[in-house]
């Protein structure tokens, strides 16, 4: 059940006039807790954004119908007619089968399995619609307007409860065969865990990584002894608190650096891969970017992947988003 | 200088006709301490082989010569003109520029870097030539006569010496950006060192998983009194021992299978890959692939990859290379 506004609330950015000829596209962001619409022209440009909370929002109808609600408010209140909407795309998060449009399987925290969100988007909203993995959309949007611009081989990462990778090789997004190239999570470095991963339970490197794990780490770290600080804090306060200079939480900040450095180092090694974006709410700490970029500098001089920030943040999703929308406007026939 | 017969040993399989309107191709893998020579038809069947030391040859000319030697043994030995050679094709021990037709660098065995290979080789041999990485020719083999037949998505293990991977993904060999995907032996997994390796060093996972590192793991835990075994026992001897009982032994193959099966799940993982070939002259021991094989069963349902022995063992490399040499009699055009 929706527990904020269900209608959302719209953030009007500025007020353009509909071009017939061209029209509009709206792209999603799908997350466990929120919703993100933005509404671009063909151009790419975002004319407004629109959110809701999807905290408790599960059944995928419901989520399409909230998406109905969030295109049709983000029309109304814009003064432009519904019918220039020429397409649609969603970022979802999980497994994503881009071809078929279905998502195979979402964490624990949707639950979905093998959704045709594509087929229930395009019945509600009645234009071509796109679905990809939330993950990918970001990378997508860092590789047309963010830190990744105009580079043909670099790797998203987005840190925020788990960890997962968008992998952009030879200018376009690897899927891997069936599509779930790049669920780094379960990757085993120097530190994390052996132990076999039953489904639904968090991987051996976001245990440690996530902004779960992280947490994680510091409760059990945690002592009233060596720290002033309180036992509950959340990922970024602790980073913030290392930058501080907590001890307590300069530890934590330096084993989860370094277990994401030994990541990214793999993955530069496997793919040949010189640069890695690091997004998502716990990615975009500076604190983690720059320890994680000082450890891999230290490393082999023959294996130095350059690592940045994403410069798009929560908006990456959404952008990379509309761009799949502009391209399904043009290659995408409605089955109906 | 070159050490053994320089001539090499013809090893005539069987005696063919010409058939002048085909022609045959010559596939030759360049290593450290043999040049292995095929000729075949142009439909790939070998009809001989040849085989030189290279133990102490290091100039790229003289290993060009040598395979000049070798190729015009192969035409006289099989009463074939020697201008119904086609096209040739090598592999070579180092990462490989594939269009360029230039190996960048090999290990410090050969100390190669920046040798324009293909030019040397069609301006001896007077034909068309191919080079690609020996890891990435012996792939193209299990992908076309061998354990890999007709799967799109597989990675080929070569381990020997050290380690090396031949990505195949969609049917096409993945080489990288800059021509080094899958040069594995520098994976960071749990029990490898952390420590920067330095240029020429052995990597992190070959430290542990290359014949050279296990016979460390050998040399460092052996002690008189747990074992009646040799302390001087290479790789497969160990794996040998492992199989007849030998506690230590056994330990020595625990390690190394338990490490590359962390590896595997790596590659498994981030790139969505559902089998691997185990080859190379340790890699083809059954005690390594079985004991591998079974650490990986006993981990995540989720991620499963199957895992195959090499069908064709130390031919695989040459058989790549005969593949490579028939695409270049009808691809390439001799520059000179």
């Amino acid at each position: 059940m929706l527990q904020e506004t269900p209608g959302g609330a719209t953030d009007s950015l500025q007020q353009i006039p509909m071009t017939a000829e061209t029209g509009y596209v709206v792209g999603a962001d799908i997350g466990g807790t929120s919703l993100r619409l933005a509404i671009a022209g063909m151009d790419g440009k975002v004319v407004a954004k629109w959110k809701a909370s999807t905290t408790g929002v599960r059944d995928p109808n419901v989520v399409v119908g909230l998406i109905d609600e969030g295109v049709e408010s983000l029309f109304k209140q814009n003064f432009l007619p519904r019918s220039s909407l020429r397409a649609f795309a969603a970022g979802a998060p999980g497994v994503t089968d881009v071809d078929a449009g279905i998502v195979i399987a979402t964490s624990y925290l949707m639950g979905w399995r093998d959704v045709p969100l594509r087929a229930l988007l395009e019945a509600r909203l009645g234009v071509p619609a796109a679905v990809e993995n939330d993950v990918n959309t970001a990378a997508i949007a860092e590789s047309k307007i963010g830190a990744a611009q105009g580079i043909r081989d670099f790797v998203f990462l987005a840190v925020g409860t788990g960890i997962g990778a968008g992998i952009v090789l030879n200018g376009k997004l690897f899927h891997g065969m069936d599509w779930s190239a790049g669920e780094i999570g379960y990757l085993l470095v120097p530190g994390t865990s052996v132990a076999p991963v039953e489904t639904g339970e968090p991987g051996a490197l976001e245990s440690i990584v996530g902004g779960e794990g992280i947490k994680a780490q510091w409760q059990t770290a945690w002592n009233k002894d060596i720290t002033d600080l309180s036992k509950d804090l959340v990922a970024t306060e602790i980073f913030d608190h290392a930058l501080n200079g907590d001890a307590l939480a300069q530890t934590v900040l330096r084993k989860s650096a370094e277990t994401l450095a030994y990541a990214i180092y793999n993955l530069a090694v496997v793919l040949n891969c010189p640069m890695f974006v690091l997004g998502g709410s716990v990615g975009m700490h500076p604190a983690l970017w720059s320890t994680t970029r000082d450890i891999l500098a230290q490393r082999d001089k023959r294996v130095q992947p350059k690592l940045l920030r994403s410069t798009l943040g929560p908006d990456a999703q959404v952008n990379g988003a509309i761009h799949l929308a502009i391209e399904a406007a043009s290659s995408r026939v409605l089955s109906r």
